[in-house]
């Protein structure tokens, strides 16, 4: 099948209806973000309520998802975020992404509301062939059981996304799991801006996605497009970060934990503390040395993984199994840096299986953790909870599915959370709060958390990568203030690159391997057929940004949005013992065109 | 005294000075709301934390507060507001303000945050000599406890206003508590916008004024104010809601339950309903029942009291003492309007002995009765807690100084409890809720309560005085939809009277007889010596306004602020099944110099 071939499926919930729909010419070029943040453009008011029956969740395949590029089985999901007030993609792996391409479906546009609350629906998608059906079985259901009754149910080995519990709940910390490649285990989120409880407000709990009668999505150019995922396959491969026995396939995106906090820019206890000792038990380090022990003892017997895919074809592999030191068998998977930092380091929960435990429930529950984590800090932070108790966390996170009002403020994201208990030391950008890189020692990623569409998004413009990884060979000062060219470039970029569909960490090998980055566009070209270079990448780009930022001012947003918290301006962060000091001039100048 | 020769009495937290400070030539001429927003537009930067040590509390009584002039001992209290995030002035009689003036106090600016947060203090004020003294003692204490043990204390019979356990949880829903001129409750409340959190901020437990050494403030020009009060003074008393056996007098304000009732505006079930039945068992006229009944048993030995003075000279007496039916002695004072519609109505709580317990923890933990009114309407609606079951409501209530959950997300407001539980059915504007005024069929006041700088806010622009009393014997069709000009000019209005110290109830006279208006606007020139006439009220107003919208555009707010919520866009409100319909561009033209 061809890209242009896909199709638009709009699924209404007012009526329960499903309609096929030609692509208009103007969305053809478009993937991923691109199509999310366009369509969300056109068709959501920006004032509309974002739990309300006007808003519409977009589901997109990038534009070479479902090819046999490697590294590009991204979905992005978009809405009007209840979280932030303003647009919203939140990005996934997964099975999902490369089936619903294959299955033909450029994107998914669900709008409307079901007229009756007390009903739930599943929605099945094959190829031209789309379905709601009653799901009320399913309401309610913790995410690990729902995955399993489906994959049973549905037989295909479907891809599988949805809302959970949280969702449903219409909590603002919900984001939209999806099943992981070849286990049960719903490790995959599109967590952020609460696009959970969008899916739970339309009333979906899962969309179920079989491929078997659609096919390989082929470029237009057959020859670029091979020598072209050649060149970028080669690039990703060879690089130190990305490529085999690198950082990531030994110990996941967690490699970056021991990274950051030599930098003293790991947040800890509520971003009170930039480096704190023990962070070493939670960190990448720390679950490679389980799965040594688990190979060991278990052998083949063991599912422990250290390099596992995200989505069919990829060949970063940053994903890691973790599975319990008495059984062998897997308890979570992924357990990510965000995740890890969020619930664990800066909650101050040091005890590796508490933080695991704490990730297993949030996947259980559909909760994205880095809102969690950070909620759950600053209810300690508040004396509502106590730094460091691992069994109060997991007891006030349990909660959510309880409907207990503790577990409902948790689940209401950070900013929630510190209303609630009196709080202004939340960190967090329009709504959202930040991730695990504190924006004090780099300023950055400071720039970008302020300043892109997203609120407070490390993958917006992931500066660290200049900052702290360095760039063929250079690391760009990270106490330097004049960010906003930095930060613009990466937002350019990587707005481009979630259109695509390609994994933002195939940024780490292409910034680094010019014929990468050549590679990786040309893909890109060559599945349209069109001509798009490298000198296209940052216009595109900011064609997206610019259409981001446009719905956001019309939802009300000014610079005063553009903001970081007080407290980052005026509490030192240890043990560098600086404050975020870039200009809100710098910050102005990033997107100076709107 | 002359009104010129105040001071600006500035209290800084930081260190816990005091200092009192010649007032500056552009303050003035003002005094009240005028005054507090001038100083916050000058002082505290738009986009500080509201409950962190950059934000400001402003205290300042009336121009003619103080003097002999009826109806006018009226407090302003003013900050960045932690409920809307913009400028907020809430206004409250009580003793206080009078004393206030009349120790010669033009306005009290409290800044900064103290050191310890575990200190809190209490601020005696007297002429020329303020203090600061540790009050760990009355930290965390219920108001009425609190007033009766300071009242013994400080024996001069001193005006109290405080923060309330709310306000020091740095909830967003307390108000400021002040209280009543002749008994021990704390029923004046500055309530509104979460100004208690704002003072609870600073560690401030009370504040206790105390006129002895200071005197009445006398007019510049004396024989103007004496015949302008008595032209005054006879309007408010010759007319038939203000004087004399008037409505007012006879059912308090909650004289309005039936009147709204009856207009088909009365929201019930969280804005679900305009009418009720059985709303007239919480209205004044049962309130005026009760109290003939406990007079006629008690004789007197009750303190029950149908006409009760807000404020020392008041002529209109609008308040009214709620009496325990078995004993004869005081409950509650008053029962306001908006409070029993609140607590009342809108919860579906018909029961006049679970209403008053309502209205009662809201004074005795010093919360904002709208804002704990449709905080709990919406957790009804929402399904966390029943309609109409007053005892649930009761408990709900009493956790916030428990420090449930469930108590400080009542605590924290509407909006916030929204979000909490997943509703986005919650009236409000700016994220301040909306009082007792359905504005689907009463345009008017939509159009204020949209474009007002304060959030959902009667009181900033009367319109119902037009709409549903009318003036001058003519009703302004409420279905209208042009209402730009005329709340503009009850906003232009309001803000002056605001700033005078007269009580907005003035208005109700005024507006209908010219030598009233004309006594009241000579009495504010004579007290300066200045010219100031009826033609320079709306000018007045009009720079207050800008002020104030300056401040909110500094503060991150545009024109999509300025909009009433969704829902009430879209479903009709029974019994007159229309919707809010009032266009965007008659909404932007209230303001159309900003």
């Amino acid at each position: 099948m061809l890209e242009s071939e896909k199709k638009i499926l709009r699924i209404n919930m007012n009526d329960l209806s499903v309609k096929w729909e030609e692509v208009k010419d103007e969305w053809k070029h478009l993937g991923g973000r691109g199509l999310t943040s366009t369509i969300i453009s056109e068709e959501v008011p920006a004032l509309c309520e974002p739990l309300g029956p006007y808003n519409k969740l977009i589901i997109a395949p990038g534009l070479v998802t479902g090819s046999t590029a490697p590294s590009t089985g991204r979905l992005s999901v978009g809405a009007k975020s209840p979280l932030t007030n303003g647009i919203k993609e939140a990005n996934a792996g997964g099975r999902t992404p490369q089936k619903l391409a294959r299955a033909g479906v450029k994107a998914v546009i669900i709008e409307g509301h079901r007229k009756d609350k007390n009903k739930w629906y599943n929605i099945i998608i094959k190829k031209d062939n789309a379905e709601i059906v009653e799901a009320n079985e399913y309401h309610n259901m913790g995410n690990y059981e729902l995955i399993k009754q489906l994959w049973e149910k549905y037989g295909s080995k479907p891809g599988i996304i949805g809302s959970g519990i949280a969702g449903q709940m219409l909590l603002q910390g919900a984001g939209i799991f999806g099943n992981n490649v070849e286990n049960s285990d719903p490790g995959r989120f599109a967590g952020r801006g609460g696009l959970g409880a969008v899916m739970g407000s339309k009333g979906i709990v899962a969309i179920i996605t079989d491929d078997s009668d659609g096919g390989v999505i082929k470029p237009v150019n057959e020859e670029k497009f091979k020598s072209a995922t050649a060149a970028l396959k080669e690039a990703l491969i060879e690089h130190p970060v990305t490529g085999k026995n690198g950082g990531l396939q030994n110990y996941g995106t967690n490699v970056l934990m021991n990274v950051l906090n030599e930098a003293g820019s790991l947040p800890a206890k509520n971003w009170t503390l930039g480096y704190v000792e023990h962070a070493v038990k939670i960190s990448g380090e720390a679950t490679h040395e389980r799965i040594d022990l688990a190979v060991e003892k278990f052998g083949d017997q063991t599912n422990a993984q250290y390099a596992h895919a995200c989505n069919p074809g990829c060949v970063m592999k940053c994903s890691m199994i973790v599975v319990d030191k008495d059984s062998g068998k897997e308890v979570l998977s992924p357990l990510e840096y965000e995740s890890a930092w969020s619930l664990g380091n800066n909650t101050m929960i040091h005890t590796y299986e508490d933080v695991v435990e704490l990730n297993r429930i949030c996947n259980d529950i559909g909760l994205d953790t880095i809102e969690a984590g950070n909620a759950l800090a600053v209810a300690m932070d508040a004396g509502a909870l106590e730094f460091g108790d691992g069994p109060a966390a997991i007891k006030a996170l349990k909660g959510v599915a309880e409907d207990t009002p503790m577990g409902r403020i948790i689940g209401s994201g950070a900013v929630t959370t510190g209303r609630v208990f009196g709080s202004n030391r939340v960190a967090h950008v329009k709504g959202q709060s930040m991730p695990a890189y504190d924006p004090r020692p780099i300023r950055g990623i400071g720039v970008t958390y302020a300043t892109n569409p997203m609120g407070g998004d490390h993958t917006a413009g992931y500066t660290i990568a200049a900052e702290i990884l360095g760039i063929k060979g250079e690391v760009t000062d990270p106490r330097a203030i004049d960010k906003a060219g930095l930060s613009r470039a990466f937002q350019e970029t990587t707005a481009f690159l979630d259109s695509s569909g390609y994994c933002l960490f195939t940024a780490f090998a292409i910034l680094d391997v010019d014929a990468g980055f050549a590679g990786l566009v040309d893909s890109y070209a060559a599945i349209m057929g069109e001509e798009f270079t490298v000198d296209d990448v940052t216009k595109f780009g900011r064609k997206i940004l610019n259409l981001e930022r446009a719905f956001n001012k019309a939802a009300g947003m000014t610079n005063a949005d553009d903001r970081l918290p007080e407290f980052m301006k005026t509490e030192p962060l240890p043990p560098h013992n600086v404050v975020f000091d870039v200009t809100d001039e710098e910050l102005d100048a990033v997107h100076n065109s709107l």
